[in-house]
């Protein structure tokens, strides 16, 4: 199996990169190899100066880069020697079974969405992250950015990819699915929330508990929490913001520390035909080896062709 | 001065109500009274314990007690002798200049909007709240939870709310106002929040600096944050269980410690023609004390006159 990391994604590119992709390689030896996808010239030395340990990875070219600050569609259309369009042919054609990037999130998406597509059925993919549980493990909370506006059915969709993802790749049996809302009575919400309810409520495949609220995002009620995009984000930056200042205050515990996203390193896309997940701009290498670790395990567990499976029906 | 408190409102009423009046009445000698309202034969005798340290205390009887999961609409209207309908005739009536309680959320609000009425041309009152910043101080959001759904008016009203509070009554001289969004560039999010970024750019009277992100909620970009009730009301109850986790983990700082709701007491309703303050269910003394302690700032800021003749103009 290989897992593709895009090489000239992340703030500390491309160093960063072949740090992490040198520090997963280790951990999936005999499992999965890694392919850096950049530009050979920069990548290549870096590689080298690692000797042996860096033997195992694989380099394919790609002349161009997308930067952070560029518009995403227009970049990833002009720019189709990037390494993250050469990255999403690659997922495509089935040479690699996983895509990473710490690279331009929007352009991240578009690959997604008209390079590897989405899932017949899925109206709008989802980006996922994973919130840390006060009792232990992760949940996952979805979307967290892809989608501003959402329609109920979308709210309903992503409740079903959550809890497969939940099942499949963070190994929860039965997940339950909760809806973040300002109160937990059915009546509540906006009319989004109010319909979504009714939505989540009669789905046969997921387990819905019903509403939540932000103040049950880490306790056990939900593993699944479903929002729109603009709430997710809203949530999931102000969580980072939590952690930094924790640590600049230097107050350390094994829950709080869950908040660093380096501990899990990326979101996947959820609800496209292929495994992509999306880094964080300033990554570390612990944070991109644990997003190809995460890369791998996705891949591992077939949950892409789970998807499919699930919404073909 | 007199400040009103429903001695009946909140999950320990009326120990903890009589105990926080006790102990506001202290800070507040010499510049306002205390007036409880709530069931004589209740109230009458915790006074009596607290002796002398109770004599300036006022108390009020209303027989009825609207109780925490009632309909606030239907128990509003059916109990016209409970302590919250006579705190807001007392209120309306002139004969106190504050209103507090930690009681039923949904009855106070619809106290503020039947009885005291919005201050005319405000689209819609807000409930805002109060933000520790990292560098020292409060900001304040708004909207936490009146209004799930908004127009882009109703959040440049939000602002301009907002702009005054922390202008008259926390004494920020050039209140800096944010908008709350999933992106900091201006085109960025829902179509609510980029028609709210045009509407807010222009309005004269407030110092608009933008879109902000979740991750900013704590720093010191903006000292009025702009959202609507949904995502207000979830940022308030994460970060409240925020606290909870600290606290539960032994974890203080003067920064974190500043969650606590206990710090600020109440959120006041901003919009409507008087001064009225909602406590959080489970209010302690020392919460009751500091709402009773913001409704005598509100009052002596003059800020609901400040917020009429704004919007008289």
């Amino acid at each position: 199996m290989k897992i593709a990391l895009d090489a000239m994604g992340g703030d500390f590119a491309p160093q960063a990169a072949v740090d992490g992709a040198v520090l997963a390689a280790e951990k999936l030896a005999g499992k999965a190899q890694i392919v850096l996808i950049g530009q050979e010239e920069a990548v290549r030395p870096l590689l080298e100066a690692y000797g042996d340990a860096a033997a195992s990875l694989e380099l394919v070219n790609a002349t161009q880069i997308i930067q952070m600050g560029e518009h995403p569609a227009k970049a990833y259309q002009q720019k189709q020697d990037s390494s993250i369009a050469v990255g999403y042919r690659m997922l495509h054609a089935g040479e690699v079974e996983a895509f990473c990037s710490a690279g331009n999130t929007g352009a991240m998406l578009v690959g997604a969405m008209f390079s590897v597509k989405p899932v017949p059925g899925v109206l709008r993919p989802a980006i996922a992250n994973f919130v840390p549980k006060e009792h232990g493990g992760f949940g996952i909370m979805l979307d967290v950015g892809a989608n501003a506006e959402c329609k109920p059915e979308m709210l309903e969709q992503f409740g079903e990819l959550g809890s497969l993802y939940a099942q499949y790749v963070l190994g929860i049996e039965k997940p339950t699915v909760g809806l973040m809302n300002l109160g937990e009575e059915e009546g509540k919400g906006t009319t989004l929330t109010q319909q979504a309810h009714q939505l989540l409520k009669v789905n046969p495949h997921i387990h819905f508990i019903g509403n939540i609220e932000g103040r049950d995002l880490f306790n056990d009620k939900a593993d699944v929490i479903v929002c729109d995009g603009f709430t997710g984000n809203v949530v999931l930056k102000m969580a980072e913001s939590i952690y930094d200042l924790l640590a600049a205050r230097n107050m350390h515990d094994p829950f709080f520390d869950k908040f660093n996203y380096e501990s899990v390193g990326g979101s996947p896309i959820l609800g496209i035909n292929d495994n992509a997940i999306i880094g964080h701009g300033v990554s570390t290498p612990l944070a991109i080896s644990n997003m190809l670790l995460q890369g791998y395990q996705m891949a591992h567990s077939g949950i892409a062709e789970q998807i499919k499976s699930t919404f073909k029906s």
